[in-house]
């Protein structure tokens, strides 16, 4: 069955306000820039909100100071602080600085497992307004996890929770799940003249 | 000439250093979503870099409160509180909620123009080191301003300034131009089924 809980228990034509509230399963996926950014600057609008926003980077290490980590910890402080804005929880579960480059390390499979598994603990409680799931398509499109598993969830996913997905190869019975699918397709990129990544543009 | 500045200046072969160091033009453009919120994403890692910040909206107004700008002028104020990150300066000059609705207004093209000074100043006195113009390229595609002035002014820019520039239909004088181009394509978006924009999705 394709409608998700949240249409099945509407019988009435739904309010205005209903309208602004259906949940969402975004997916940014292709091989140009901004899958991430793209996530995180939706992690800006529901911080706004006043929304608790979870952030659970996969592929990626903790130990790699990235810009969007250091920006959201201190918009959490604020939150903390003077009850502005939302919470932001954010965890890490990888360890290469980039997807292409952890390819290489042994345990990334059960890093994505351990990931995946507080995931679906913080999907099951409903502790999120907003996850973000960075670079977890490429998690499903090595088959670290299975993807079927992953979406039956992910449709399956209680109340009233957005859930953004980044990476490249995002697999078909995810796209296929999801309300909105972004591709951002390389039109040029430095990198393929040989330069390099610049701080603060790619972290 | 299709050489930057930047590196016509440039004898020796480039330190690491250097090569992290080079000033971006990069355009996010096409049908789908992502292209705003990409650039904020690299706002957020300029500003955990302690960078000046500039964001300059073009179309939007002002006067509707969207998610980014509070979360942006949060980050501004910590910077003036505790020195943490960069400064943040936000400016709009639109009448619309999106590009689409503030077709139908009279004085964009004023609006624009008055915008295109400010940034114009702004560049030469090198006071950012992260511009963010958005829906600049819709600006351009309507032939509110001078594409071929914009984009000689762009290239000459002074100094190390970064420079991100959204929206849909970029001409292809800017595409030349940028050293870095993703189409964000729409693969599916719920506004084709009629839904409507979310809190915290859509701003």
């Amino acid at each position: 069955m394709d409608v998700c809980e949240y249409s099945e228990i509407e019988s009435e034509p739904k309010t205005s306000r209903q309208l602004r509230l259906q949940p969402r399963l975004i997916v940014n996926t292709g091989d140009g820039k901004g899958k991430s950014t793209a996530a995180f600057g939706v992690g800006l609008r529901g911080w706004s909100q006043g929304w608790s926003v979870g952030v659970f980077q996969f592929i990626k290490t903790s130990t790699w100071p990235t810009g969007e980590r250091l920006a959201f910890q201190t918009l959490n402080g604020v939150h903390q602080r003077t009850g502005q804005g939302g919470s932001v929880e954010w965890m890490n579960f990888g360890e290469g600085r980039t997807a292409t480059r952890a390819g290489a390390k042994a345990n990334q499979r059960e890093l994505a497992e351990k990931g995946w598994g507080i995931v679906r603990e913080r999907l099951e409680s409903q502790t999120h307004d907003l996850i973000i799931l960075d670079e977890f398509c490429h998690v499903l499109a090595k088959g670290w996890l299975d993807t079927d598993e992953v979406v039956r969830i992910l449709k399956n996913r209680p109340g009233h929770q957005h859930v953004v997905i980044t990476g490249r190869n995002a697999p078909a019975g995810l796209i296929d799940a999801a309300d909105l699918v972004t591709e951002m397709r390389k039109i040029k990129h430095p990198f393929d003249k040989g330069e390099k990544g610049q701080a603060g543009i790619e972290w």
